[in-house]
This record gives C-alpha cells, structure tokens and sequence, in this order.
C-alpha cells in the first residue's frame, strides 16, 4: 500500500520495553531502580488531586465535559485572559502538532534552537517541513534573528526555559525579538518549565498576558506535567491572540482530554501550596548538584528548571557513563542524541539524589 | 497571519456549555436531567477498573508507559493477533486521524456511508480531502462497489453496527466485498459497537484475526468507550497488518494514552463479566424501546447497538421533539443534522427508560 510521501522522512518511533524492565534484567529489585530521566515531579501530584480524583472515579464511564470549563476557567483566573485566548491540549505536544498543521506544510521552513525539545521537530516532519536549527547551544537571540531575516521561517520556536539544557532566556530581551518579528510569523514561547524560572530569578519570567496583548502571531504554552506533578495525564495549553485559537481548534479532536485529566488539572491549579513547596525543595536539592559538580570538576549549566545537565570533558564519554548508571538501576538521560556530551539528570529527591552522587562517585 | 488553504473548509467547532447545565437553566434540578445522547454505558464501568485506577493515583506524577505493554499484551490476548499488528489510540478517532494524515491528501478521496459516524467527515476536511457518500441510508455495499469502481477512493470506510442508525452489514458479504477491492485502497472497518453486535447475531460478528489475515488493506477499529463503560478515558484500537501498524506508528504523538487510562482499559479488558452483564442488560431494555415504539406507530431501525433510532413521520418533528424533551430534563440526540427526522436514543437503563417513556407518551 501507497503512504503519503511525507511518511518516508519519519523513523517509526515504536517505544520499546519499559526502561524499568530493562533494568529489572540487570538483576535490580524495583525498589531499587531511581528514574531521573522524564524531569517528573519527584514529589508526585498534591493529595487533593488525588482526592479529588478519587471522589469521581465512576464519571470514567461518562465522555469528558468537551467545552472545559472548569479548568478553562481556573487557567482563565491564573492568566488574566478570556477563555477564546486559550485552548487545551493532551500535553503541550498536541498545541505543537495543531500549530504545526495550522500553519506550515511542506513548503515551510521552521526556526528552532540547535538543542531543544525533540517534539518540534518530530511533528515539523510530520508536515514535510523544513527544520533551520541556530549554531549557539543557547538560545541567542541575534542568531535567531539573522536566521529569521535569511530564511523566512513560517514558525520560530523559543523554548525558555530550554529543555534538555535548563537555561532561560531573559523576559525583557524575548519581548524586544519579538517586537522585531513580522506579524505573519508564528512565533512560540513554550514555557513547560516557567514555574521554576520565575521563582529562581525574576528577570526569566515570562507573563503570557503581556504576550497576548503585544503580539497577534505569538502562543504561549504551558504544560501540567512538571511542576503541577501530573505527567501522566497528559494536559498543557496554549495561550494567544483569539483569530490564533480559533484557527487551532479547526484541527482539535473532540474529547481530547480525559474526564479524569480535566479534574485533575483542574485541581492543581488551584493548590499553590503544594507547586510552590515542590519548587523550593526543588531549588535546595539543585544546590547539592552544583556542589557536585564543583567537587567533581565536571560543568554544570546553569538551570531555571527541575533537571541539570552535567557536561563532561573528552576524558568522560556521557554513552558509557549512562549506560553504566543503568546497570547500577540509575536512570538518566543521555544527550549524545543531541550532540552532546552531556547527561541530563532530573532533580529527584533527597534520597534519590543522594544515591545518584554515591553512584557517580564510584564511576567518575 | 495567514494558515493553511485547507482550514478555510473547516468551520470551529467550539463546545459551548455542558448540556446538563442548559438543562439546569429549565430549572431542572441535576438529579432531574437523564442523558441518553452519547451512547455511554449507563451501567456505568466495572467496579475492578474503579478499583485498580483508585490504587495508582500517585501514579498520575509519572509518564505513561509508552511501550503500552500491558495493554497491548492484553488486546493481543483478545484478538489473537501480534503486538506488531495493534495500535492504541486517544479513542479509536485518533486512529482515524493517523489514516487519513497518511494515506490522505487534498487529492483523496474519502467513500462514507450516507449517514455515518461524524468524525470521517471531519478528519477528512483536515487533509483537505473529498467525501463521496452513498445514497442509502444503511450500508449497500453494491453502491460501495459502484462509486468504489466509478470514484476510485484512497479510503472506504464501514462502520458496522453503523452510528447514528444501529445497522450492522453481514460479515460473510463485507468478506466477499472486500476481496474485490484494490490492494491500494485502505479499508477502514469501524467496529466501535461490535460487541453488542456479535451477542445478538452471529451473523454480524467480524472477527479482527481473519481481516488482518486475509486483507493487508483492512484496519479493524475498536473502542473502550461502549460496552466497557470507559467514554471519558479515550482508549480505542487499531488491528491491522503490521505494514500498516508500522506507518501509523509515524504519526503517533508520544504518550497519547494516559497513565490512568492504560490502566482503566487494561482491567476492563478482563473483566467480561461486567461487559457481558451490560449487554444483556442493554437487549432487555431495547425490547421495551421496541415494544415503545411499535405501540406508538413510530419507525424504530432494528439495533445492533446500545442506542435505537426512532424515525418519525411528516406529522412529527425531531428537532420539535428534542427540544420538548430537553425541556423537561432528557437529553437525546437529533438526527435532524443528519438528514433524517429521528432521535437517536442511548438505550439506559430501566429507571432512564421509563423516564424517556414517560415523557415521550406526554409529548406525542
């Protein structure tokens, strides 16, 4: 049978066994096995959420309330903006794909970091689009705007804080790019992890309002799966001028969010207690890593998120050195994929992180 | 800013309010309303599933097993068929749309039912495609054959039993159809409702392993959404040759299944207990619909499904009818959109009926 030729670029991503399982065949108990590899929250999700869950496990019968309005109203409240600026995803992942086939095709080309998230790419391909990528390892903004006046990009992605480096783009600096930028050029601000930005320094953060009043072709996204600790039920949003939302909802699924997401998000929106106390054990246990680091003479970028990345000199390969961890039941991600020596590592617990240095003593 | 040629044929659909919550500006209490528009389980799910989900809400911290092992050992199990042969989609729509971003273009044409499920319609616009539909209201596969012959089209869908009117096509004459259709035109069968099918006529069974055996053109869809009671958890399935499979598989966003939803469906898979229970339950009830609506001399579509169709005649309205009811706290689907001057009604259970009863002899 005959596929769309576009199909011929993508690799079949087909997700193999758990990694967990994986390990298990190491001989590793569960119990054992210490996953920072997803940048999850180490924390878990607030006990009112799970509650609040809990309380309506029968509605799983029931098709999700498809008009949202209780958590489009919560996100409403948050942001200051009218429920036409926003629009609800099954993560940040599927704003990007609606961007994507909003507003490129096979024609168009797209601007993004030379190290950033996987999935802008990913779904660029999905449309036949042609991916431009910066040189600088960091977002640098005067790179991304020779790029911009030379190749016309129809979409430039920002990804502040960046993942898998951790560093940020300072706020006042995007707003004076974004200024420059052309009105027919969609430009995204994904901000999966700005809640741990704005708190460690206020100069990174970005507010979406201010966006959104600004610039008709600029959508900001969020995600609930980090720092509100629900990676498993798959919720993010974008935020952005109404003609840009409604555009996006021409290619929304109906119902693309589960009954229980809904709650759940919906929830976490409103216990700050639990985001804020998550984001300063957070910072505290960054801390040890940077002494880490220092001791062990390896670098550290400096990160606004709730991972580090750790890169190492020619004496240490990041392959060798994850794979090792792996056998000892430390999960981490390694960035030679991304052309880098480097392991990203996310900021788990206190014990957790305590046998991630007792490990990486033993083998650096 | 400018998007793409093809989202000028879509028109937004944005969800406004929840129904119940119309309902409720009637002054009807939210204990009052009766919801028999969507087709969900009215018995709800089963009590394993509520009780396995309840055990692993921390669990909504963490990413979804992407791999999806247990549920495509599961569904592997069921069908007898090899995990390279499954995919597992946001509801079996999300495998709609996978087909029709791969095997579909702006130059495709798409072959439907005259009434049929919505969203091959929708998902078609998508890609920009054109739909040709038959004249016949249930599937004649001989008009199949002639606009297959005459339109030459890259997708042929089936929906067997069909939704919104509860036909189902005879397996033995969808088999010897598709033996006369090309290698290179895709086959899409939609068997969300088949397990009420199979239970009241054998006849209607199709059975996934013998499509994938005999046709490397033919996708079998299937759906948690019915008869096992999960509507809000958006879980469905492709069965298909692995070639397929493997394609599909590109477009797949990652994590598309929820933590909690993989586990919901899982467990509800080997509960046929529940399922069975609720589709005897579902016959019983369908025979007061019938006897309903032969008393009453209103055209009821024989049903293999968990909804009835009532067709009315010129001296009724069902738009009229809708609303009359809807007033008065019953929400059912009018098929007025589709043409066709009948109400869909989910079959619910004895309490629900009796309402719908009720208010139904009240109002005709």
């Amino acid at each position: 049978m005959k596929f769309n030729k576009k199909l011929e670029n993508i690799s079949t991503y087909e997700a193999g066994k758990p990694i967990e399982l994986v390990v298990r065949e190491f001989g590793i108990e569960p119990k054992d096995i210490v996953k920072l590899a997803s940048n999850e929250n180490p924390y878990g999700c607030s006990t009112k959420v799970q509650q609040a869950v809990g309380a309506i496990l029968p509605q799983m019968a029931m098709y999700p309330d498809d008009s949202m309005m209780k958590l489009k109203e919560g996100l409403s409240r948050r942001f200051e903006l009218a429920q036409e600026n926003i629009i609800i995803g099954s993560g940040s992942d599927q704003i990007i794909e609606f961007l994507m086939h909003a507003k490129a095709d096979e024609h168009s080309k797209i601007l993004i970091n030379s190290v950033t998230f996987a999935m802008y790419e990913i779904y660029a391909k999905h449309v036949g689009a042609e991916i431009i990528r910066t040189t600088s390892q960091q977002h640098d903004l005067e790179e991304f705007y020779t790029l911009y006046k030379q190749e016309n990009p129809d979409i430039i992605f920002l990804c502040t804080p960046n993942n898998p480096t951790g560093d940020a783009i300072d706020a006042q600096a995007m707003l004076a790019f974004l200024e420059k930028i052309d009105s027919d050029t969609l430009v995204v601000v994904d901000g999966a992890y700005m809640e741990y930005a704005e708190v460690k320094d206020r100069a990174k953060k970005v507010t979406p309002k201010e966006l959104v009043a600004k610039f008709e072709n600029v959508i900001y996204l969020g995600t609930f799966s980090k720092a509100y600790g629900l990676g498993g039920m798959r919720v993010g949003y974008g935020l952005s001028d109404a003609k840009i939302i409604k555009e996006l909802y021409k290619l929304r699924p109906p119902f693309n969010i589960t009954t229980l997401s809904l709650e759940a998000a919906s929830v976490a929106l409103e216990d700050a207690d639990f985001v804020n106390e998550c984001i300063a054990l957070n910072f505290e246990e960054m801390k040890r890593y940077e002494e880490f680091a220092n001791k062990q003479k390896i670098d550290i970028i400096e990160s606004y998120t709730n991972f580090v990345t750790l890169c190492f000199d020619d004496n240490r390969d990041s392959t060798q050195l994850s794979d090792a961890l792996l056998r000892r039941g430390m999960i981490v991600r390694n960035l030679s994929g991304y052309g880098m020596n480097a392991i990203r590592v996310t900021v788990g617990t206190k014990e957790q992180n305590d046998r991630f240095f007792e490990l990486m003593a033993e083998l650096i």
